[in-house]
């Protein structure tokens, strides 16, 4: 498993991330948990957040909790669905592991806004080149 | 559908779009193309195009083909599948309409690049609330 | 909600479960149980059970619980993940709403074997024409 | 790749697609078409072709172009989209590998009805475990 040192080096190289604002909140194997504060930059045409800004929300929680283990893993492929809209306030993504073989991992992340109602649902899914590095 | 001056008054609002780097290149009713040259606020903790980067630049073919009929498109579920990484170069993306009728439609988004090689893929559906507006 | 009597009848008009072989166990609103005792018509070429017979459990599973309200749900999307092979006993799909409105509404259904270990995992979104009926 | 043979010997052994009633008209290296004639088995509680039904047609092709190359490959995901109900005449699936590395590859299968309308549109990953066998 990563230490913690090494975990944050690993997201202090996020650069896609820390652009967009995501912090990460807590980490464990196969577990993850980050928060984003709506600001103007996160919105769309229609003044509500944009689906792909929950998308990079719930896919730092993907990353970290898939790369929780040591090894590289590396996205293959990621659903999400989105329930309802959020505009403002603090939103929490929330993620862990639901099947793992070496090669092949699943995550279900959950994003959810301050009343604690399910804005969005997101399952995604790693494959690691090698087992051990 | 949109006219110009609506579409690009669209497009000026999707502030998400704008903070990510992503650039609108054609739009007709149903379909939509889009860039995005890679920069470093792109990439991941491993130095490739983050997937939240591509989702974001497939989500603005999305929101634009979607709503290139007029009314409010509002995403309800996206799908993508990566197939190869991203380190630098000029990325594409070009979608289209695979259905449609007055509140459901699904989108078909391809990201390429320089050398016509497919990244990733890309399938979301809308719902639109109203038939005009 | 759909009575008793009604959703039999619902159940009883499903050809293709029956023909499958599923047997419903257990619904309440937004909620459904059903099982597959495995036996040689459910296996594909290698011997294990098929992924469209994984997914035709799951189905079940999603029509009752969606259609648990009253008025009919139309199955607009479903993503399944396989997570390991099932190859002998009888596996059980257990399924609830994650998301509730009037018109569009999501389900997740696990797929577990006699060991209670996840085989499958679905999510499946439908769309309802009219608010009663 | 497999050779007639042993592909014929491959389908021959799938006994679910068998049970629906699914049948392969064409196969070819990563591309495969299938048609199911619409019985009463295939539908659901509403009179239309059960999802599951439509599921079923897709995967025969995913299984069978995923399988072209001659090693066994795997499902660990699949996605459908329903655009159009089907509730007579013949069905066709058309698919073909949009993704292919030695362990993972991606199919996309259309199915479409005797007008030539898209009824459903599905996209499935494989894994293989060794690269030859």
């Amino acid at each position: 498993m990563l230490n913690e040192e090494k975990w944050k080096n690993f997201l202090d190289n996020d650069q896609f991330a820390r652009h967009v604002g995501i912090e990460l909140l807590e980490m464990s194997p196969g577990r993850a948990k980050a928060k984003m504060e709506i600001k103007s930059h996160h919105l769309n045409s229609v003044g509500i957040v944009h689906g792909a800004a929950l998308f990079a929300l719930a896919d730092l929680v993907f990353a970290m909790a898939s790369n929780s283990h040591g090894n590289i893993a590396l996205a293959i492929n990621a659903n999400i669905s989105y329930f309802q809209a959020a505009e403002a306030g603090t939103l929490i993504a929330t993620g862990q592991e639901i099947s793992f073989s070496p090669r092949l991992a699943n995550y279900k992340i959950d994003i959810t806004n301050e009343r604690d109602e399910l804005i969005a649902t997101f399952q995604g899914m790693v494959y690691r080149k090698r087992e051990h590095n």
